[in-house]
């Protein structure tokens, strides 16, 4: 069977044959792969392999008569396409009556008084938690989940390879803190988990791709925008093991590897090595998948908590907020650059006379990237840039492509929404401008709402102990009073040279546990977004440090505050200045201050006249 | 034995001995009823009883060597006191190194090798999830619970019957729907989620004293503050039982019961009742009790959700919230009597020339009581009255007594948070007042950030969807720029002629998961406390209405936003106006205006002359 010659129905049909010789009534393929990753491998995109949809979130729910895939409402459009003529069922899942999977599967066994009451999955594709609530979900009705791979025998031909790059370490220079330091931190947190315990033996697993580059200092380049390794770690008392791919690990990495006294044993063999570990294992269910989690040997007491690495990297150390501070200086002048060849440059004379090559989306995002690649330590694009034109900006996970992209004129709005991996740190950030032409008065208030509920997040102080959600109101406040919310989260964490995104704290509106902490980068990004006319989004990342006491204080707590890093002017053509408060108007004149005093001593003299005049003051 | 006469040490004692006879190593009294009570009955009074400590809070631990008492804050004075002599140690939860009840029993058995694994405890007095909560807790230390009480053979003689009080109709004039049709659409709600079963027999165990109040549309004087009545309750697609004393039943009461098709059983009856029951049966396990739970018959399909009643009591209806308006107007009669007396009447110059005696904050608790009870309905108050004056009004639950409070002057800070029980409604108010002298700076600020916060909080617009968490925030985002908390909720539930206090809506810093729903009632009442100098908080119940689409609007979301209820001036004199915006000041202007306008048709001339002084517009 020539398997890469399947088309989408050929591949289903063998997928029932496999689920019929297994005895499976549902098999489900989520768009996950065994490391909780936010960008995947080409291996492991089974979910699209299966279906033929090439989105990159959906999953894939087959039957022995009905094929279905749930997906929310960025991907309907083009799943629609894409699925044509496969037999696949679109379920849009951001639809309100959308039933869940869970939900689907069960009405579907009793609605047809299917016999087998098995429910397939790959356990390397689900999380140990997601894979306990499938589990509840289904038992309730009658069924039990099975743990079988039946995509691997399928998808032999065609199949890329595990990503196969060299790995290299990551100087302590920038990380701020050396590997032996680490590991030691990490071990006295396990160690107090168990210790009340008889047998003081102990392993903790880690799947987590960034985890695992945090812990060891290592970086790669496996998967997209983010500068991690495909691995494996288990930590013990005395040893700790990476389960890599041999050769992915040239000379220096091996010496680097040897001296910080991490063993390597090949990718696959970390099931085995789990089967053999005894005493108390720890793991994050909502990140070590359930595969790793089924082959840790009976009579092991197994403690699911969150990962000490998680918390632990999320606060940022000294070095590493400094090197934060470089590649944000390094990227400001790439954008001061963009924005200045954006006016002066992008649209000349001639092209308005039709004697050039119109300007695209796609154009300003290349052209992005090339005034970035010139910073210094700039690595890769930290996701891929958003460049939203006029109604574009308002399609929240907008995504441009070279043939698939609008034209963009010197008029109306623009949102541009971009970041980079710079060896110093990670950078993401947000400007919506004004290219040309009358500004409409709602324009007008839609910015200056988003950049009050910006400027509302960024000044805050906070007692020490307060969530996100928490905060999320602050910068929503003044968009509510004309009747506006959106709906995506209002910052994300980031990582240092590591995720875009990254837990455990955010600013959203749900209901995350995770109290803000010194050292916690999280982005402040409040957005309006009107279908067909414009999207407003204004970004800055921001770290929680800690705020002096004031005079006045009643308590005893200790009080927070952010600082701001990120250093690009706003485009204050855009601002209802009658909204305005002395206070914020103050706010952003010491910001724009800020921003040319930090950053015009890297730029050239018209650079830098430019950048003076998109700082200067405003206000009386 | 005269138990009467047994002192702490002789309970303790005897409760070691019954221990010892039932085979268990630790005993835990909590200070709870079966009802999940706010204010008890003193029948249910077994914590302080066995420990002689007589505050609100606390949970006594008792093994064979030790005994100790855990209690917050509040009560640590106290505590201390009350102690004295008994050998019971007092632990204070409210310390960060406190342990908690289930550590230091697992510590202690460990510690102290006990053999004996079962920790005693009487189910009546723990919810069900409180009591899986206190199992799971202890079963990963190998230790199990035990249900039994071994207080009620002990506290034989001097106990308290549980009280007789009648029980009354409460008209459905008063409560805007009929008994039928709330019985019909609780019981489509218990319908919808026996759906799927085979059997369709289903009963619902209520036992929350607010829950049956409402639902049976019945009112009682069981329990001080609350209109409850001390029952259980059954319902079942056919017919629904009432356990109560049936001398609390005249016939009247009988009359209306048997209308209603409302059968009555004995209130001990419950559980020989749930043992005969068949099918599904639904509780909400954070307010039923253990013991109840325990009598459900093997077979039975347990379902643990939410109560319906609960959820459907806290969105008012029409009727409730006209019914909360007139509560108001008579309560703001009342208070607008009392300050004006306070200002005019309570400190006469022959009182100044020490010819009078002083007044005591107990004084304006008792007159302030007085000129509410001339209010029409008014049935009692709904909660102990905090008169709190200058530092007293820092601690937070202050509760003066009439032989241990303050003398109050006419000069410096009060703080009186006060309510009523009237037939219409329930009130819960605060107003902090200048009595007279200079305003210290610090008070005006102070004063002036709880008011911003506070109208912040009433004047918000927010989708649908929102919980009170996310609001939170708003009413502390000024003191917190001056580096100022509180510890307490910024806004509880507010019952309908129930409790004072009710959930599940409220507006607190924890991660409640209830969002804000249309006839919600809460509090607004942001708060500074200064030790030893003033406490300062304004509250306002508010109820959560529709709010009009604006044209600016980019979302399909419904937008609520808040109607201020309560009706009573601020103390303008405390503003420092130099804070304030145009919008607060524009604010407190039109409320003002509205106060007069619908207080003063119920004074008469002289108090409304006072009304409209209080009232007159602040600002330019």
């Amino acid at each position: 069977m020539n398997n890469e010659k399947m088309n989408v129905k050929e591949r289903i049909a063998a997928l029932r044959k496999a689920m019929r010789e297994a005895g499976v009534a549902v098999y489900i393929v989520p768009g996950n792969d065994p490391h909780a990753s936010e960008y995947m491998a080409a291996h492991w995109c089974e979910m699209q392999w299966l279906s033929g949809f090439n989105g990159e979130s959906g999953t894939v729910v087959v039957t022995q008569d009905r094929a279905l895939l749930w997906t929310d409402s960025r991907y309907y459009l083009q799943a629609g396409i894409e699925l044509k003529g496969s037999g696949i069922e679109l379920m849009r899942e951001s639809d309100i009556d959308c039933p869940k999977i869970t939900d689907w599967i069960c009405d579907y066994v009793q609605r047809n008084n299917v016999q087998c009451t098995k429910v397939g999955v790959n356990p390397e594709m689900f999380s140990v938690n997601d894979f306990a609530d499938l589990e509840a979900k289904l038992k309730s009705q009658g069924l039990s989940v099975k743990s079988i791979d039946l995509i691997k025998p399928l998808w032999t031909e065609g199949r890329p390879a595990i990503p196969q790059d060299k790995l290299y370490p990551y100087s302590a220079d920038f990380a701020g803190e050396s590997v032996e330091s680490k590991l030691a931190r990490i071990r006295k947190i396990l160690e107090s988990r168990v210790k009340s315990q008889e047998s003081r033996e102990y392993a903790m697993i880690i799947s987590a791709l960034d985890e695992i580059a945090w812990l060891f200092n290592i970086r790669g380049n496996d998967v997209e925008y983010n500068p991690v390794v495909i691995a494996y770690a288990v930590l013990e008392a005395d040893k700790c093991t990476m389960f890599v791919d041999s050769n992915k690990i040239d000379t220096v990495a091996q010496n680097y590897l040897d001296f910080n006294n991490i063993d390597v044993q090949p990718y696959e063999a970390v099931f085995d090595y789990i089967a053999g570990l005894r005493g108390t294992i720890m793991y994050d269910g909502a990140r070590v998948n359930e595969a790793l989690y089924e082959a840790i040997p009976e009579g092991c007491r197994k403690v699911n908590e969150k990962s000490p690495i998680l918390v632990d990297k999320a606060k940022k150390n000294a070095i590493e907020l400094e090197g934060e501070r470089i590649a944000m200086r390094q990227d400001a002048v790439a954008l001061t650059r963009f924005f200045k060849w954006l006016e002066e440059e992008a649209f000349p004379e001639s092209r308005v006379k039709n004697q050039e090559p119109r300007v695209t989306e796609w154009d300003l995002m290349e052209k992005l990237h090339e005034f970035r690649m010139m910073g210094e330590n700039f690595v890769e694009e930290s996701f891929g840039t958003i460049a939203g034109y006029l109604g574009n900006g308002a399609i929240v996970h907008y995504a441009a492509t070279k043939d698939n992209c609008a034209e963009v004129k010197p008029e109306g709005m623009l949102l541009l929404d971009s970041g980079g991996q710079y060896l110093d740190g990670t950078t993401d950030i947000t400007r919506t401008v004004w290219l040309g032409g009358t500004i409409p008065q709602q324009a007008k208030l839609d910015y200056t709402y988003v950049l009050k509920g910006h400027i509302a997040l960024a000044r805050v102080r906070f007692p020490r102990g307060t969530r996100g959600n928490q905060l999320d109101a602050l910068a929503k406040q003044f968009m509510w009073e004309a009747g506006i919310t959106f709906g995506h989260g209002t910052g994300h964490g980031v990582g240092h040279f590591l995720g875009c995104h990254e837990g455990p704290q955010n600013v959203r509106t749900d209901n995350n546990p995770t109290a803000l902490e010194v050292g916690h980068i999280i982005s402040d990004e409040p957005g309006i977004y009107r279908t067909g006319q414009w999207g407003i989004r204004t970004e800055n990342l921001i770290t929680v440090i800690p705020a002096p006491q004031t005079k006045a204080t009643t308590t005893e707590d200790e009080w927070l505050q952010f600082e701001t890093l990120t250093l690009c002017f706003y485009d204050t053509s855009l601002i209802e200045m009658s909204l305005m408060t002395q206070d914020e108007i103050a706010w952003i004149n010491a910001y724009h201050a800020r921003v040319y005093k930090e950053v015009s001593p890297l730029l050239g003299e018209e650079e830098k006249k430019y950048l003076a005049h998109k700082c200067r003051p405003i206000g009386d």
